[in-house]
């Protein structure tokens, strides 16, 4: 029996806007839509971002709530996982929507450097935004910017602090963070392998590296997002 | 013929004060009288930070002049480093010593979490303190917390951005940063040796992990810091 390949969709992100590309959805309207587009071509999860009307990103809890309502109604299958990234808000901003009780949301363990700025996650709001989803019973998908963010996952998953089974997220190529590698990439899945045999493990590539981050996923048998 | 192994010797650090460990050289003359006992002792390079009359860390050019113009007096052979690290100030403070021209200063070229905050290195900090020390040919001492700013180390380096031969220390043990953990000091050196064979590494163990991580660099044909 081979093992599924879970496709995870982000469908907005929090930089592009449509002046970068049309196709962007940036309404809750147009995120349904291209949502239910995803779910219908295979994805299993949805990764979402919200957007003020200016289409800068949003924490807003009440979109989020939009957002979902409309996606258990038509896609009750999906599952829906809410970013708690930094672009969006600061601070506990970020984790306002929890209390809707998304099958999974987005935690960065770790801090790292970004394009042109610091991408901040410090430990408190690290342990806070973790709590936060005990207490709502909510999956984190760990995203791994660097190799000690993954030993972090692992320490934490095993000191019972993440909810759920362990899901970290490889992110890779984001300027000043860790580059689309291969060489690195096989010392994630085999860290991942030796050290939380019981977990899962997807991976992303950023901008052109998308596609190739993607082969490489599914190839070495773990999850994938596009 | 065997290669010499560089002892750095850290004679302060940012953080104990003497309440913690009355040994700690706080003064100039205390940094001084400890250079000169670590360089007899064999250290060939005194890792530096400066503190203020109540020992918190200081970025002050004035205290880290008064330490180098001893130190070349007393000990012209030994080799100098001034901390450009972000406990002693924010900013271009942290390379406003840089002008002294010691023979190399540290140096972040990416950020992370530290036990209880995020140690910040903006892009664009890091490209200052790396010009300032092309202006003043200081060689880095490049501080990797995490496997990203090795490979972000040698890519500055090979574009030209870092003054003279790359040096680069791996730290470990720094709780919410990377562990000591000898598979992933192991993965560092390896990296180091296919990617940068014509570069030098060290490495440094904080608290219990110091001696064991100088034994794995000794073991492992690199430097330590001690
Ligand atoms: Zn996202
Ligand atoms: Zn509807
Ligand atoms: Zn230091
Ligand atoms: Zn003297």
């Amino acid at each position: 029996m081979t093992k599924p390949c879970i496709l995870c969709c982000a469908i907005t992100g929090s930089v592009p806007t449509k002046a970068n590309n049309p196709a962007v959805p940036t309404t809750i309207a147009e995120q349904v839509e291209s949502s239910l587009a995803a779910i219908e071509a295979g994805a299993s999860i949805i990764h979402a971002h919200v957007r003020n009307e200016d289409e800068t990103p949003s924490s807003d809890p009440e979109k989020f709530a939009r957002l979902q309502e409309e996606l258990r109604k038509h896609a009750p299958e999906a599952i829906l996982q809410f970013s708690t990234g930094g672009r969006s808000g600061a601070g506990h901003e970020r984790g306002g929507m929890l209390s809707l009780r998304p099958d999974m949301a987005s935690l960065s363990v770790g801090s790292n450097n970004f394009p042109t700025r610091v991408y901040e996650n410090s430990p408190d709001l690290v342990a806070w935004l973790a709590s936060e989803m005990v207490k709502y019973e909510i999956t984190p998908e760990i995203e791994a910017f660097d190799l000690s963010h993954i030993l972090q996952a692992i320490r934490l998953h095993s000191e019972g602090t993440l909810f759920g089974k362990l899901y970290v997220q490889f992110v890779m190529g984001v300027k000043n963070a860790m580059p689309a590698d291969k060489e690195v990439f096989d010392y994630y899945v085999q860290m991942m392998k030796s050290r939380a045999p019981n977990a899962e493990w997807c991976a992303a590539g950023i901008g052109p590296n998308q596609i190739v981050v993607n082969e490489w996923a599914i190839a070495a048998g773990g999850h994938t997002r596009a």
